[in-house]
């Protein structure tokens, strides 16, 4: 049990000085560039959305592959419309319809003219499209033109969307509903995409219960695995819900081995205390390959974070306040993710949004403060209400919409002062599923 | 077969008279809102991600059910430590510990002091907590305390979070990881929801073919089904893709009915021919409870845009090019998606960014026009290259990373000047599934 493992203060201390130098945001994002895409898999298009290209992807084929009309009109010879107008319009001859879909069989000879719905083939021997509105039916085989129509007008030529060869999109780029549009147009059935990164999340903390126990004197339930969990689904990654471990160097060692095998990232959410911190780093170390990236930021909340590797692997200690933890998850995790997950991590996230600050803040000197904020509207300016809050208090969080950062040499921001504001994490309700917990790991 | 349909134009064009009152985005957007939320369900809170709240929800218990440390340190009695100094410090013996997520059994009296970590449940007796930083060991039973307390002080009280019977979140609420984080907190474990919208994607013409298959002479490959379909999945909404339905009427018809019967919304993207928009606008006219809400809007591209109702279902006739589809998408369909799904529509989209225009745009008067554009960066400022290609082409598309809009009474916008950048609907790969389509309707 013994949340006071380090019972030996002036030794807890010792170890601390001997990692705890604290890095500054941006020192732990540059860090964060060592983590590199995972690897490659093929998915059906269907399943690509959001997915990050591992290739350049290049078009096998033309598209469009025939020459279309981009309007409803007449396909015709161009120079039978030279000199048209209203008073004096050209006269031709429909001599052939198009059909959707269909190749048109025969020639739009000199003279004559056939009909063309948009996106029809146009027929051999025309080179341009009249718009019906610049059309007029004198009887069932004659129409008079009034414009003129330049050779090519209102075509799509072959290969204008894409040519055959060309580089339809790049590696790393996450896929939009128009991406998966445009592979599906030039015939792309499965693509190549980088793996969702796989995250295992431990909770620990002997006062902790599953979420469907009552809760005794002394407990709480487990409020960090479904937070975070659901953070790795809002963030592109698959969340593994290893459940809540005891916190004793047996069991958290034994759920570490087993983690690092099934995922890419371990994330452990302690206690608070720092005796279940001290025990993290300690199983992280007897990890192979081991090697301490981060221990400590530079940022309230969120400072107790640590950030290792084994391997390839990700190790990651999150402080056990939940509202510290989403912090460091937002500013650091996200971008983390969007790395394992191919993409370059800036940028991909929801950009900050401007907006003016209620009332004064102050802020210690020498770390960054993240503050929660709420967003309203007021005269038409984006407010941002600072939201204050014990950090263990998880109801701050739920009336925020976003972070404020506060740069490390500043002492505060004043009201009126024009801010970013940075949005949680949100995903539209797609329908995601989390992978259930290994029952012999999580069984207490 | 017959893309010219309404052969006659003369009675087309007096149709369209009747019907096509192009209306404005304002009128369009207030229009939506006559639609509803759709009915309730319950779903494990590990499935509610992303989902809209059916109900206000009340908290059944305090949050935390007791008084907890919020800081490793000392328990005592606040007025044993006032006065306390460096130079003058309060001595107290240890006489218990607090153990994570266990009852303290025992007191704390007059001049003692029990061991907490963070978290821990304060003991009988105590009215706040000295941080560890603040004292000082002298033997294995005595501390100095160098700072008072205040009663209070670094304690969370039964109820800070969320007391029993308090709101904790309200009707309509997105859920995102931190309010299913409190849900749990509180021992929910189903929550209700409303239930997410099923678009039935319809296409038709008669030269689309399967992506699967290779295109002949005059075909092309089904683009706008996984576009749109893709875009229902961004946007929270669930697709079943009805596949390409020949575009005549009895085919249509069927496929219409049984769309209406399977989803809360169809959506059939036409050829671009004005045969196929008829068609759509007569077979959406032949359902029950038929009201036409919109026939034409203007904004280009878009303007040929259908928007109608059977009772409480949707039936919309979206453009044939991709391109107008997409953009029709994002400006209504991502807005009527969340109405429908139990959000506001406003807000919960991404917000607009603002950006530096890298050049001018010519913009007829009449009509609101939406360019694409592409972001860059340049000397710190976001720049909005528009982005120029004709909307039947996918191209332009796949190269921009948003929407400006260009009001209707404005004739064009300048380089250098200040736009508003609406973003892309994307999506960050968490596992989605579309509905496979049903093979008796698809089957060409």
């Amino acid at each position: 049990m013994g949340v006071w493992r380090g019972d030996d203060d002036e030794a807890r201390k010792q170890m601390e000085g001997r990692f705890f130098k604290v890095k500054t945001t941006e020192q732990v994002i540059s860090i964060l560039e060592g983590f590199h895409s995972l690897d490659e898999e093929f998915v059906a298009l269907e399943q690509a959305l959001g997915r990050v290209l591992s290739r350049d992807m290049f078009s096998p084929e033309d598209l469009p592959s025939f020459s279309r009309s981009s309007v409803d009109g007449f396909a015709v010879r161009a120079k039978d419309t030279f000199g048209a107008t209203e008073a004096m319009p050209s006269l031709c001859e429909i001599t052939g319809e198009v059909l959707m879909g269909e190749a048109p069989e025969g020639m739009v000879w000199s003279g004559a003219a056939w009909k063309i719905p948009t996106g029809g083939m146009l027929p051999e021997g025309a080179d341009a499209v009249v718009m019906l509105e610049h059309s007029h039916r004198l009887d069932a085989r004659t129409i008079e033109i009034s414009r003129p129509v330049s050779p090519l007008e209102n075509i799509i030529l072959p290969g204008d969307d894409f040519s055959k060869g060309s580089l339809v999109l790049e590696k790393g780029k996450r896929l939009r509903s128009q991406d998966l549009g445009v592979l599906a147009g030039v015939g792309f059935l499965r693509v190549p995409v980088v793996r969702r990164p796989r995250v295992a999340v431990i909770s620990t903390g002997d006062e902790i219960v599953p979420i469907g126990k009552t809760p005794g004197p002394g407990q709480v339930r487990d409020i960090n695995g479904i937070t975070l969990c659901s953070f790795c689904l809002s963030s592109g990654a698959e969340p593994i819900t290893m459940g809540i471990i005891p916190d004793r160097l047996e069991n958290l060692l034994k759920a570490v081995q087993a983690s690092i095998t099934a995922a890419d990232m371990v994330w452990i959410s302690g206690g608070s205390s720092v005796g279940v911190r001290d025990l993290t780093l300690k199983v992280f170390e007897s990890m192979p390959d081991f090697e301490l990236l981060v221990h400590g930021i530079s940022i309230s909340p969120g400072k107790p974070t640590i950030i290792a590797r084994s391997g390839a692997k990700a190790l990651v200690g999150l402080p056990g306040h939940v509202a510290s933890a989403l912090v460091v998850a937002e500013i650091f995790m996200g971008r983390l993710i969007a790395r394992l997950s191919g993409g370059t991590g800036e940028g991909e996230l929801a950009g900050p949004l401007e907006a003016v600050l209620s009332r004064n803040v102050e802020s210690a000197p020498g770390r960054e403060d993240y503050i929660r904020v709420r967003l309203t509207e007021k005269e038409g300016r984006r407010i941002a209400e600072p939201v204050f809050g014990k950090s263990g208090l998880i109801s701050s969080l739920v009336v925020s919409d976003g972070l404020v950062r506060i740069e490390m040499n500043c002492e505060g921001l004043y009201e009126g002062e024009k801010v970013l504001v940075y949005p949680f994490t949100t995903a539209l309700g797609g329908r995601r599923d989390m992978i259930l917990p290994d029952a012999g790991l999580t069984a207490r």
